[in-house]
Order: structure tokens, then sequence, then C-alpha cells
């Protein structure tokens, strides 16, 4: 049985007592919101972890993609990336590998991380059919329903599909005058497979059958935004609305068969348009988890895409996304380096975090007080322990230590903390208020 | 006479018609704005610069703050702070000086830059107070109008002054909890004067003495916030807001000496907070240009507030910002290095271009739709040449060549961009809508 399940036959699990007492959210609420689909605790049935909990009223999480490609397959690289990650508290991390072993590093991920861990199967079916000798348009539903039956066998957490690519989105983006075109890998190659054999999406004719297999091991289904905007001028189209409202109606029968479902979003999107779509999708998919890929609100910055993603980000997820996936200042220019990781989680924590004090989420604006309370103490290594990165603090502070002694290069005398106390001391001496 | 007085005359300017040329906004509705002091043209008639346009309807400006400290004086250090601002396209530089030899280092500045120049006297004033053996809050009225006089002389664009900081403010402070105290260097010397000497601040007792030395060189007076918020827990407070509606009241005093004026703003303001915050300022400051340092929507992220000002940016200036006052990495750490100032700049003007896109500025987007064009032809030195840092994507784009032929290492043969011709063709020969 899935947590769905359980939840809509009133039963409580372990995962959701361990939820509901980190998230500070009352049992009740927590399986409330499991039966109407607005929170998906993630977690395959197969695996010992602590459940990634996405959805209303829960801290936002954070998605880390990494992946190998075919011209870089270093599999030690990438596993690299992932203990960096958790280093850095990733809420999940994504495997996107299309080059070299991908099977071996997706095993080497799941054995090593206790995060929940999503894929894209879509990737391994192609790199499979490619080394088949075959084209990949020549997929078949037979090596799709596999593929994602091994996975889930093997124990990953969620899966992007695709379903929601047809015909009929295939049409729309026909008519459609977009400038960036399709920019999902995915969605490419599924409507390379539908204009090619000019036959409907497999993933979204054989649906039934894909969530039997879900259900089966508690995979939630992440549905992909196959026709996400890849510029701004394609933002809130025709194509990508098309898509989403088909993701409405898959997310209803997912649900109706047990399974947990996230949806996937956008992208790049202007910033005054992230808080309509985050609306659409709340609207349109009967309130089911929201996972969006930055939104990206400059097209123009490529090497600080995570900075452009973090100020969509927050902007999102306090106005209804619940899931954010990562962006990296490589985005659009390269694979991530180490650093690159780093620098893109790190954002989007700042991103999710400056959202969840937003939103009111218990716990999360407590930390900023925490922090500045240690500020105005001038109490630096107490202020650095909840810094969201004590390392970069200390190296920065390195430089300014006077004989070891902790000096502030930046005010000296006209330190205004300083000067605070010269002023509550006036007052006490003279109480200038009578 | 000032720019204000020229408009509020009838009488067009050269700095007014190359604002609206370059602003793309109609002479007459830049004159009208320029009268009722929601715009404001900001350069000192001694100098020989593009004015620094602030208001609305106008593209959002981004400051960078340089300065030396007592324990920090290398001039020549913050001269190439000053080159590289300029060079990542700063509009406007403010010089924080408080180490050194300050009048040698603004001069230099002076000099060499042709963007707009602030700075905060009270730093000059309070620097020659002690070196002449004084305390600072024996600094009088006289010190005070001589250096302001100088610096006006010398050509300073627009000057911090904290004219807000009163007893009343003392008061409210007295009577608050705040979690940060004072954290505005100015506003600490100030309060700290009123304190200490039982006396009104001099700057508020002498506004119309100073109004008149602004107004001879049209210098812009930036009406400094001395209560800002230091963190979020002291975010829109009686100090904060208490201060505003004085400043709204200095606001017109100053347009009816005919003085061009800015507000500065916090600070430190939650996420959800940012846009209340803009439309305060407006409302109670009749619509003045708002200067905002961020703001910051989180305290944890020491290393990182470019970026937690950026989404605080971003958001303010959507929703009614003016001017953004960049944050570096290194604040709350040390003085900024040189990559710092960049990391810092680039945010902001960041945040600042995808405010201008979501309020429909003349000119923004269309940046975005070059770059975007030329990423989905694949051009890549096309796109680079739009890109905020094209440096950095050279950069990164280096190992990424194969003999010399541009490569994408992200997707290989799963690239979504060339998967999109095969659909466009297979589309063209079988005519699926059909």
């Amino acid at each position: 049985m899935t947590q769905r399940e359980y939840a809509l036959a009133g039963q409580t699990t372990e995962e959701m007592r361990i939820v509901s007492e980190e998230e500070r959210m009352p049992l009740a609420d927590l399986i409330r919101a499991l039966q109407s689909g607005e929170i998906a605790l993630v977690k395959n049935i197969r695996r010992s972890i602590k459940p990634l909990a996405v959805g209303k009223g829960l801290r936002t999480k954070v998605n880390v993609n990494l992946g190998t490609s075919e011209h870089a397959s270093n599999m030690e690289f990438e596993l690299e990336k992932m203990r960096l990650s958790i280093r850095y508290k990733a809420d999940a991390i994504m495997d996107l590998s299309t080059g070299g072993d991908i099977n071996a590093i997706r095993r080497r991920i799941l054995a090593e991380s206790a995060v929940a861990l999503g894929t894209v199967p879509l990737y391994q079916i192609a790199h499979d059919t490619v080394k088949s000798g075959r084209k990949m348009h020549e997929m078949t539903i037979n090596d799709i329903l596999r593929v994602i039956r091994e996975q889930a066998e093997e124990g990953v957490d969620f899966m992007t599909l695709h379903c929601g690519i047809t015909k009929e989105t295939l049409k729309h983006y026909q008519r459609s005058n977009r400038q960036g075109g399709i920019v999902s890998r995915g969605g490419g190659i599924l409507l390379e497979w539908i204009a090619v054999n000019r036959q409907e999406n497999p993933l979204y004719e054989h649906y039934d059958e894909i969530l039997d297999i879900l259900r089966e091991y508690d995979v939630t289904i992440s549905i992909g935004d196959g026709m996400r905007p890849g510029c701004l001028k394609d933002a809130t189209d025709r194509c990508q609305v098309g898509e989403l409202l088909l993701l409405g109606e898959l997310t209803e029968r997912a649900w109706a068969k047990g399974v947990q479902v996230m949806i996937e979003g956008p992208g790049h999107i202007p910033l005054n348009e992230v808080t309509a779509n985050m609306l659409l999708e709340k609207k349109l998919c009967k309130g089911a988890p929201f996972y969006v890929l930055g939104p990206l609100v400059v097209d123009i910055a490529p090497g600080y895409d995570h900075i452009t993603g973090a100020i969509g980000g927050a902007v999102a997820a306090s106005s209804g996304a619940d899931f954010l996936c990562y962006v990296t200042p490589a985005e659009h220019l390269r694979l991530p380096s180490l650093e690159d990781v780093k620098e893109g989680l790190i954002a989007f924590r700042i991103a999710a975090h400056a959202a969840d004090i937003a939103k009111g989420i218990p716990g999360a604006i407590e930390q900023d007080h925490a922090i500045s309370l240690r500020r105005k103490a001038m109490d630096w290594p107490g202020q650095f322990e909840f810094a969201i990165d004590k390392e970069k603090c200390l190296e920065y502070r390195a430089d300014t230590t006077e004989n070891g002694i902790e000096a502030c290069t930046m005010c000296g005398s006209f330190c205004p903390m300083k000067k605070d106390t010269a002023v509550k001391t006036a007052l006490e001496e003279f109480n200038l208020g009578a």
C-alpha cells in the first residue's frame, strides 16, 4: 500500500509520524492532506530513508540534479556531487545521467544516499534503445515498462514521466510560434516519437499500466512538463497551459489508483507571471504538490542562473510551489562542477527559506532570530553555527583577525552596534523621555 | 537652478532630453514626474556626467558602495573597485570611506568616474572631528555645514543625510525591544549625538540651511533611514515606520525648496513584507523615488547576502523601489574584495532587470528575447554578446570545445533543441494536424 492508500484507509504509518513531528504538523492535518493529495510522502517501499515530504504547509524542499552525459561520464565525479549535496542539505537528488553506465551510477547513489532519489526513466530507455542499435524513436512500450519496473524495484523514490505530451500537444506546438521550441529532454524525445511514428505517446496510452507499477512500490509520479517554456517569450503560452490541463486529469487518474503525485513546472517565467503560474497549477491540478525548475526570471544571465532561479524560486515557493529544483551557475553552459553544485544548492536553500518565512512555516524564521541575536552580541562563532555555510563565513573572516582577536574591518569606531551601547547608556543616564 | 526647478518652470534641459531618449519616456511625462517629485535627475551642476535618473517608469538603477575603513584604507584598491563597477555597469557609486584620506579618495573618484557619486558626509565630519581630538558626538553644526558645502562644491551628486532621526525617534527606540538595535552607521552617530548632548539632531534642526546648500549645486538629498531594521525580527516596526512618517514631511520641505529627493529604505525585510514596505514609502513620501538596501529576505546566509538581497531587490523593484543599493557576499563579514564587488553588482543587476521586465520598462525584455533567439540557434558567440557577463560565459565554455569546435556537454544526442528540428521535419512530412 502507498502512503496515500494508508491515509485513505485512516491508517497512520511510521513515515507519517516522522514527518508530522519534524514539520510540526498535527498528524490529523497531515493525513487529511495525504488524502486530498495536497501532500506527498515520497519514499519507495524498498528504501529505508526519511521520506521526502512535499506539499501544502510543509517546509519547501530543494532538489539537486546531477548525472553524466555522453561527453562527460565520470561516475566518481557524480558521486562526489551527491556527497557534497547531502553535506549541504539537499532534500532530494535526481540522477539525470544519460551517458556511461547509467544503471551503475543510479545503484551507487541508491546505496549511498539517505535522501529521496528521482530519475527520468526515459533517459535509460533512450540510452538502451540506441545501444541496441535502434533509433531513439524506435523505443517500444515494452522497453518503457521494463525500465520503469526495474527502477521501481531498485528503490527509485520518484520518477519524472512526461505523460502529458500527446498528439494534441503537438498540434498546439505546430500552431504556435515558440521562440525557444522544446527544452525538456524527455519532452523532446517523446514529441519526436509521436511525430515520427504518428502514434500517441506510449506513456499516455499505457498510463494505467505505468501507475500499477508505481503503486506497487509507492513510487511518486512526478508528471513532467515537456512543454515548459525555454525562454521568457514562451512563458505561460498555449503549449504550456494546454499540457497543464491534461496534467490535471492525469493527477486525478493517478490518485484514483492510489499513486502519489507531484506536478513539474517551469522553467523561464517573468517575475510578474510567477504567482499566476502557481495558482494555475494548484487550480488545474487540484492542489497537487508543485515541483518547479527555478523558475528563471531573466534569460540574459548565463553563468548566474542560480541567482535568476533563486529569485523566481523564492517568489514561486512563497506563492504555492512546494519543491524547488535547483539551477546552477553552469546552466545553459556546461555540466556543473562541484563548486557549481554547491553554489546552486545554497542559492535555492536561501530561496526556499525566504519563502518558508513568508509562508509562516513553523521553525523557519526562528533560525533567523537565532543568528541575528548572536550577530548583535558580536558573537562571531555563535553566529556561524546558524549560518547556511559556516565554512564560507570562516574563510571570509580569516583575514580579519588581529593578533588572533576578531576585528571587524567594516566600521571600526563607526560601528553602529557599538554606538547602540553608547546610546543606551546615555538614555539610562539622562532618561530623555522624561 | 535644479532640474526640479527647471521642470517646474516648464523649461527643458539637456539632462531631461538625454534621459527621455535613453529611457524611451516622452519628455512631457518626464517633466511631469520631475514636477511631482516622482523622478529625480541626479547630477551636481559642477559635473559633466550623464544624469542618474531614478523614479517611476524608469529603468531600475543599481548602486555600488565602496570605501575604506580605519582598518583597511588602501585608496588604490578602492579605485580598482570603482573601475570594476563601471566596467560591469553600475549606475552609481557611493563612497562610504571612513578611514585614511577620505577627501583624497572622493576627489579621485569624482575625477575618474563617469557615473553619479553619492556620499554620507557624516562620515567625513565624524572622521575630522575625531582627528581634531574631539569625540564624535562633539561635532557641531558648523562642522556639518562646512563639509556638506565642500562636498557639494566638489561635485558630489547625492548625499545621504539622516535628517529624520530625532528625539522622537529615540523615544520610540527606548520603548522598543529591538533585537538588532541600530545598524545604520549615520543613524548610530546621530542617535549617540542626540542622547549624549540631549539636543535635537542638528541635521533636522538646520534642515533648511542644508537644503539651501544642496539646492545651489543641485545635489539630490537621499534621506537616510537611520532606524532601518538590522534583522527580520525588527522589520516594519514602530521605529522604522515612525521615522518614515517624518521622512515624508522632510520630502515635502525639500521639494518646496526646489531640492530633488530620494528616500532610503531597508534593510532586512521578510519576503512577505517587501511589497507593503514599498507601498508605505510611496504613500507616506508622496511618490518620492525609493532607494533600498537589498532588502535582505533572510538573516541566515552571511557569505551569500548578494543572493538574499537580489531576491528582495527584485521583488522590491517590481513593486515600487526605483534604485537598488547592492549587497556583496562579504556583507556582515568583511569589506568586499574585487570579486565580491563584481558578484554583488551582477546579482543586483539581475534583480533590477527581472523587475524591469515585470514592470514592462521599455527595452527590458527585448534583451532576453535577443539572447534566447541566439540560444535556440545554438549561436554561442552571438548569445554571449547579450549576456550580463560575457567573460564568465566564455570561461565556463572553455572546457567544452572539442578540437576547437563548440560541443555541448549537457545533453549530447538527448538535446531537446536538436530533437525540435526532428519534430518539425516530421510534422512537415506527415502533417499530423490533418
